[in-house]
């Protein structure tokens, strides 16, 4: 019998067909292998091709838009939205609208273009999330931005455009439906419980244990309970924290050991999968509360066909997640 | 400067580019287009290898299962949802899951393998619509059903596994997430108004125009203003109707009409493009309301590359609604 399962933060129903359950080897794939490109506007030598740099991390006796850099901070060449104006709200008859004003900007990860997230050194990896964390403090002292979202793309069919390693970051003037929805979830359950509904779940999770992956000093990695996706995986805090940007110091470490961690069982399990991954964190105006804790999302794009979810925002997962904790589980990290 | 526009009806803010717009030729696309298929579970002859069929369009004198048909609707051999059973809603923990109890059904749409909605007879398209309507009407009398779902996926891109011409049909237990976020948009600006959302669109669209791709005596086709995907369009009754299977007869022969008129525009403009189409209409329990009104919404799926919007819940559209409703008002029917 298949399964229904409400996602206790958003009150989403996900179907979890648990009868026949797919495995990872069958699963229609594309792999996000790296094809090679003759000409990358990422890679060392080529940074004239790119925008002028925001900021990067590079040895000191090197200049800006200069060779030699570890990681390298610059506003997306075909930005989705423009960082100057004002917002400019207004109504337009019945409907509303307001100018497209943000912030688009890209992490170019590493100079090596073959390099992924499974195969980073974790001190790269830590590194990468201390400048992810000082883009949103640097971003979020501009008041007309009320959400900052981290993610990437990893595989052409995970939307990636380039090959060469990078991340994205956006800055926007208002709260995706998508945050609302989880901010006001928690906010529900907090009204109603007192405690944190992230905090239940880690304590729940490692309880039972069927669905955690990993753990760490600081994170627990897991497959969550009415997971969209096969092979969703949310890697939560152990402790309450509002805001990836707010958490202390030897956060940064320890997720860079579990995602690092995560990401070569997914590579071995999955075979290199596509995937797209995002932080999830509270608004940055508002961003230290009891009731929202940050994560961390990843989700493998292991169907080729998402077309039912696509269409009807309904959706239906053909792995359990307590299946695909124990092909992760089981896997070396 | 690209423009954000809010969904009045559920809240979802939409980035629209309208400076750097993309236009139908520059989509990276998958076409429709039939590959052909040595064998086919659908195609006539073939009927013993669908499990038996639950009803049909055929002549007086063919038998179930037998040829000869116009139309059959069969369960889908792999449901995502089991008929049998109860709900048996309880709690796991601090979570919440029922039993999967729910039909899943196909309706083959003709017998003809190479047929598409933009090929096939207005009056097949129209018997079509009322099979829908039975199939609703039928399953709607099991009083476990909250919702039920009538939706196509056409070319393999927008999720059919199959080549051979059908849709779906999926009655749910519980109200999909994008349900309720639809029915309690529509329930505000009552409360608000007292007037239906969707007729205030209807009249506000009917009066500028700009979004306008074509209309008849019962419907209007529109680019919706706040539109997720480039080329998306709603096929809304002019007057209000709250569920799709309790319209006035002439509203399913006028909805053929439409539905060929729009995808004949579509097949020109996009080159056959894959789509994914769905029938929003009232719970099946709760049909007769103020503030509800069905439609039909058309996601022709243009990009390959839409890992932004499954990564982040956060929507992109590269083709201002106003530019794609211009192209396809302008193109022939």
């Amino acid at each position: 019998m298949p399964e229904l399962r409400k996602d206790p933060i958003t009150g989403r129903w996900v179907i979890i067909s648990t009868d026949r359950s797919r495995r990872p080897s069958d699963f229609l794939r594309e792999s996000a292998a790296q094809k090679g490109s003759p000409y990358c506007p990422f890679c060392p030598g080529n940074e004239n091709k790119t925008p002028p740099e925001i900021t990067a991390r590079r040895p000191g006796n090197t200049g800006r838009d200069a060779g030699g850099w570890r990681m390298r901070v610059v506003p997306n060449k075909f930005p989705v939205l423009g960082i100057e104006g004002d917002l400019d709200r207004q109504a337009d008859g019945m409907y509303d609208k307001m100018n497209g004003i943000g912030a688009h900007e890209v992490i170019v990860e590493t100079p090596n273009h073959a390099e992924t997230f499974a195969t980073m050194p974790a001190k790269h990896m830590e590194e990468l999330l201390w400048l992810f964390r000082d883009r949103i403090l640097d971003l979020k002292q501009d008041r007309r931005f009320k959400y900052i979202m981290v993610f990437k793309n990893h595989g052409e069919i995970a939307g990636a455009s380039l090959e060469h390693p990078h991340s994205q970051l956006i800055a926007l003037p208002i709260l995706p439906k998508q945050v609302i929805e989880e901010l006001d979830g928690a906010k529900r359950y907090f009204a109603n419980k007192e405690r944190c509904i992230y905090c239940d779940i880690v304590r729940q999770e490692l309880d039972e244990r069927v669905r955690l992956i990993a753990e760490n000093p600081d994170f627990v990695a897991l497959a969550p309970y009415a997971a969209r996706y096969p092979f969703e995986t949310w890697i939560v805090p152990r402790r309450h924290e509002s805001a990836f940007e707010n958490s202390p110091s030897h956060l940064y470490e320890n997720l860079a050991g579990m995602l690092r961690n995560i990401l070569i069982r997914a590579y071995h399990v999955l075979e290199n999968p596509a995937y797209n991954m995002v932080i999830h964190s509270s608004p940055v105006q508002d961003n230290t509360n009891d009731y929202y804790h940050w994560h961390l999302e990843l989700m493998p794009r292991l169907t080729k066909i998402a077309g039912f979810e696509w269409g009807t925002g309904f959706y239906i997962n053909p792995t359990p997640p307590e299946e695909a904790a124990q092909f992760l589980r089981e896997s070396g990290a």
